[in-house]
């Protein structure tokens, strides 16, 4: 397959144009979102929505989260990584395969559905985790688009997935949330040096590849400005899948956490890395397809 | 002389009240800031004022800046301080001796002015410095009291000292702003650990001691929130020397430069350190009482 997104293989960084619609759909009024909210994430790359779930729905997945992380005894050791230099959970993978209260929030036509929407596709969960940002001591996350990563370390071929990010703590100004840089998903940003063997072990902690210049990071920020989208528990945060984004650490006593899920079009299937590499382990990048089916929906507050 | 303050000598941290004023004086129509200010300062312990400075003024002061960073050969080697894991510079003191346009700014009426009327005495600048945060990769400062240490390490006897930060670049939400927990001035707040021998050589970097304890930040942040003053270029952060405060990380493309200077009172010169170790040079805790006169005060614009 032709690699339409190359990177990591010329010696300077380059910024490209997308070659991939953002909404991959026409508007319609039976559509789960308005007609401006498809408009500011076409334009803008991300998305806020709030009051998706009910209190008791919040309050249940903050149980859940807070059951996952006081007991990692009970999950997949290899899907546990913690902080770069410290024992803390940082990250746990596959999350929606390890829990069935987080199987079923993938799966919510609240969300899918609008993943559904926007990609105009089937989809499927590309990866999932949950994230956990400690209080005091929380590290940042770099800059980034994740499609690059995806594309040459997983073999997505085009753009056409997108995140969703489901605040289980409230993001202030302080605790290091979130921040997107609005309308970067349009340019392609390529990275330089060549992907080392089984990056993965330590990009998930810290990324040493796949990092964008700094001169064009800082000329993207001039051109886009930086926003950090602040919402309580429950504020669901969707952004496109080549967005500019990052976070700062956390020295606050309020720690951060979110459910965080992939969604790619089936249409949009993983393929060969692009890197040339081994690809990354399934529990990091899907590559069985499972469509998420609206008809299978559960309701979250349901033990089944 | 009695240790009304005792820290760093226990084994378990404790939180005290305060036995010194904020305000140490009384309000009256010459004075150089409003009652509310006057009122803001002593019950949050902390004031932001914007304007004090011409246009013109804050550009020689970034100017100078720039020069001050770009060439640190030109400076004492001693009084610059780099970036825990790199060589970028963190800090620079004792830049009122090193800059005569700083030595004006640390002296102008504007500033020693208003430190004269809270503190309610002469003043003499106990530490000046030049802090920059790169863009990028800039390192937080965790949460501390500056008293605490001045109080341990250099021997300032009571509370009658106050910082200011004139901010060179614009303190946005996102380039790791000084965060501050207002009215967390009026408790003492003691840390656990015997400082060890030299303790300044490393704690300029990253501070191992005079940490306060997690669960009364925890505390504090609850009873007293954490607020971040944003503001241009020119806005003039005041803070009293026992408020908690610290700074988040920066991953944006955007630096964080200010002038940071300690006013003490005259009466209030230093002792012997409380925590019986030998001082701190001189470069980071001035021993010699040099009172800012309001008659010597020269023009900021002037290269005389």
């Amino acid at each position: 397959m032709q690699d339409l997104y190359p990177s990591r293989c010329a010696p300077t960084a380059e910024v490209r144009q997308r070659l991939d619609p953002v909404f991959h759909g026409v508007w319609n009024k039976d559509a789960p979102i308005s007609l401006e909210q498809a408009r500011q994430f076409d334009e803008q790359g991300y998305l806020v929505i709030e009051d998706l779930f009910s209190g008791d729905e919040i309050e249940q997945l903050q149980d859940e989260t807070h059951k996952l992380l006081s007991d990692p005894s009970a999950l997949d050791p290899y899907t546990i990584i913690t902080e770069p230099d410290g024992n803390e959970v940082r990250s746990i993978f596959r999350i929606h395969a390890q829990s069935r209260r987080i199987a079923r929030l993938v799966a919510d036509e609240r969300l899918a559905g609008i993943a559904r929407f926007l990609l105009a596709d089937d989809v499927y969960v590309h990866q999932s985790r949950l994230n956990y940002k400690p209080g005091f001591r929380g590290k940042e996350f770099y800059w980034h688009s994740d499609f690059e990563t995806w594309h040459v370390e997983d073999g997505m071929p085009r753009m056409r997935a997108l995140s969703m990010s489901v605040l289980l703590t409230p993001n202030t100004p302080n605790n290091g949330p979130l921040m997107l840089m609005p309308g970067s998903h349009r340019k392609y940003v390529t990275c330089v040096g060549e992907t080392p063997d089984n990056h993965y072990l330590t990009s998930l902690k810290k990324q040493e590849y796949g990092v964008p210049d700094e001169d064009i990071l800082a000329s993207l920020a001039r051109e886009h400005g930086i926003v950090a989208p602040l919402g309580e528990a429950g504020t669901v945060v969707i952004f496109d899948c080549n967005t500019m984004h990052g976070s700062n650490g956390n020295i606050t006593p309020l720690p951060r956490s979110n459910a965080f899920f992939v969604y790619n079009a089936v249409s949009n299937r993983l393929v060969e890395p692009f890197g040339g590499k081994e690809p990354r382990p399934t529990f990091i990048a899907t590559r069985e397809v499972e469509t998420l089916r609206a008809d299978e929906n559960l309701p979250m507050e349901a033990e089944i």
